[in-house]
């Protein structure tokens, strides 16, 4: 008897057979006697769709009514899924963000969320409802509509979760769980039971997509129970998923590292030669990101000589107009030289256990120079070690990485 | 400087490219120096498709969740047409049903409008913003969504023009404006100037689809003037549509009938031998209609021998369904026999002239008798004759009657 919140993403919801399994699944934990309250978003295609068809009328289009198109995604989703539970004897109730009054601020396309009004979905399930809550979208004081920013139903469930104070938030995927690292990569990749909300940040920002960042960060903050299942196991038979705490209960036998995460799209810029003086990094950094570029790992070591060079990872799309920019501000300050890689990749060690274990990162740099991977940049955190290498060795280095932790070996 | 309501229908604004056309038509009025609020409905095939993926679903969908659904058609293409006018420099805001607050009763997928807050919409005309609006959709008091049933954006439009008390209701479509008859059928048919509400209940109810019939009823009661003009033309080269007038203004010259409208789609059944007594054309009727289906013509004769015979016409769709609840409904009221002909037409002449003019169903009679179209059903309103013949009469009845009543004759 419990208060279950499921988000089910948009390849759960593809088409009508796999919104039909997900009524299914929700029919069980209703028999089960949970109330659930499920979060859904747009079928998987329809938002691409909605953005092609803007697209063909405005090249940057109107933040408001991209919001208006966009969310008709999610409605149509809610619609056909209580559609789905009903055919199957179970009650439920649709509501669009705005009905629920998911209230957020008015920042179109990347709103935040202020406040829930939980009195509505609360009197549907004391009355034998599944409520059915459209994901990614809300409306601001005004009435106007607004939506999350992409990936912002994983926030509507935990955001729902957190204002129900719900004794678990599920978010069903195509995956069954977090894993070590990319199976696809390391076949001896094993899913994780649990994961903290910090080693799962750094895992989410490295490139494991199962969870968006901010849901994460949401979670973290409220407390709210998170955990990653996949929808297309029967309902019974499939795995408990990963479960994401907030404390760290990993026990002492535990590896130090949770997981090996890498990105394959990072570019390396260096401006050379930068005169040593304070206020350079900005005047570096500044264009770049009013040209909305996003920066990765900064890296700016101690100077020499009155210069000293500066480097920093980009994601390769924004690799040929970062390198221009740079050209422009080489000028201007007076730098020596840009130089520019983009055929690099981010291998990254991430685990809370490293806090307590000294030596992690000789070990990991170790492990790379026995296979002769040359380390072209280095950024640490406090759970985390990344360097930027030759794309090349990325599979070499995943793999090496992983069994140099432990992570193949069953527990 | 005209205060003007627009609605485009689903052809108009199909897709990207038409959106564009119907965004400069807009900006020309608003050139113009008038102001203009927009009503469109959902792009061609859209609602098609939302039904489709309903039906997938459930056989019999939710009603809630049905208008949940079909509700995003409209929404779509508020935004799309606003991200349209703004790509051309013409300020724009749409409004979904909800947020202009059209409130309806709570009859999900007919509902029928109680209110519209028109507050917002003039501060935004002020403001020198063109409005659009989400044609067919409303809210409840509660509210859920709701939509007024299929062709409802017309009525979306005549309402917006009566709670605003616009100059004019311009409604555009695929036609240039009513004909006197389907030019499909004959090429004389000319574009009719004016037409008055009346007539054009008759017209829309007869099977010449250019306006939803409630929309007309609904321009009457709030003596809206509504025009019917083509989308297809440029602004400024098109003619003026069709006018449909309150008043009967047409001047002494004027034919005495207004069009030959037509129906395909007629299934006939009789009833042979029915007890002559009260009650029986209930008893007959009353199982039809709670089998949802919709009846036309009904006739009864006089009794002879303590026996009548009873026929009505039906869509043909419907006709195998019909004739199996009249077959036990002979059974029950020991009537003697039904009889079936789903190869049968209407065709009928409408026209407020009649009024004043005795002798145009004798002149009607006789045209068709003069081509030996044997009249099967004969029923006759205050401006309108119909007659229901064998279907494969129909084009030569349609021809005939057009000269007859001269329409195809220049003015």
């Amino acid at each position: 008897m419990a208060l279950i919140v499921q988000k089910y993403g948009g390849t759960s919801v593809a088409n009508p057979e796999r919104i039909q399994n997900v009524a299914r699944r929700i029919a069980a934990f209703r028999n089960d006697g949970h109330d659930v309250v499920v979060v859904v978003s747009a079928m998987s295609g329809e938002t691409n769709r909605l953005i092609a068809l803007a697209k063909a009328l405005q090249n940057n289009p109107d933040p408001r009514e991209m919001d208006v198109i966009l969310s008709t995604g999610e409605q149509v989703t809610i619609g056909l899924l209580c559609m789905a539970l009903k055919e199957i004897g179970v009650d439920a109730v649709s509501y669009t963000g705005g009905q629920v009054k998911i209230l957020t601020d008015d920042s179109h396309m990347k709103a935040r969320i202020l406040s829930i009004d939980d009195a509505p979905m609360r009197a549907d399930l004391k009355a034998g409802r599944v409520v059915v809550v459209a994901g990614f979208q809300g409306v601001d004081e005004k009435g106007n509509i607004t939506t999350l920013g992409r990936g912002g139903s994983d926030t509507t469930g935990v955001a729902l979760a957190a204002a129900l104070k719900a004794d678990e938030c599920q978010i069903y995927t195509d995956v069954d769980g977090v894993y070590t690292t990319d199976p696809r990569v390391v076949p001896e990749a094993r899913k994780l039971d649990t994961i903290t909300f910090e080693e799962m940040l750094e895992m989410a920002s490295l490139g494991s997509k199962v969870l968006q960042i901010r849901s994460v960060e949401f979670a973290g903050k409220y407390k709210v129970k998170l955990r990653v299942l996949s929808s297309f196991e029967e309902y019974g038979q499939g795995g408990e998923g990963t479960l994401i705490t907030v404390e760290d209960n990993k026990n002492m036998e535990q590896a130090i590292i949770s997981g090996i995460a890498f990105n394959r799209d990072e570019a390396k810029l260096t401006v050379l030669g930068v005169p040593d003086k304070p206020g350079i990094a900005y005047q570096i950094l500044g264009p770049i990101a009013e040209a909305n570029i996003d920066v990765d790992i900064i890296i700016q070591n101690v100077g020499r000589d009155g210069t000293t060079d500066f480097s920093f990872t980009v994601n390769r799309g924004d690799f040929e107009k970062a390198k221009g920019i740079l050209e422009e501000v080489r000028k201007h300050i007076g730098a020596r030289e840009v130089l520019g890689d983009n055929k690099t990749c981010k291998v990254s060690a991430v685990g809370v256990g490293m806090r307590s274990h000294p030596g992690v990162a000789s070990q990991m740099f170790r492990a790379l120079a026995e296979e002769g991977i040359n380390l072209q940049m280095i950024s640490t955190s406090e759970i985390k070690i990344s360097v930027v290498i030759d794309e090349k060795y990325l599979e070499l280095a995943v793999r090496v990485l992983h069994r140099t932790f432990g992570l193949d070996q069953a527990k």
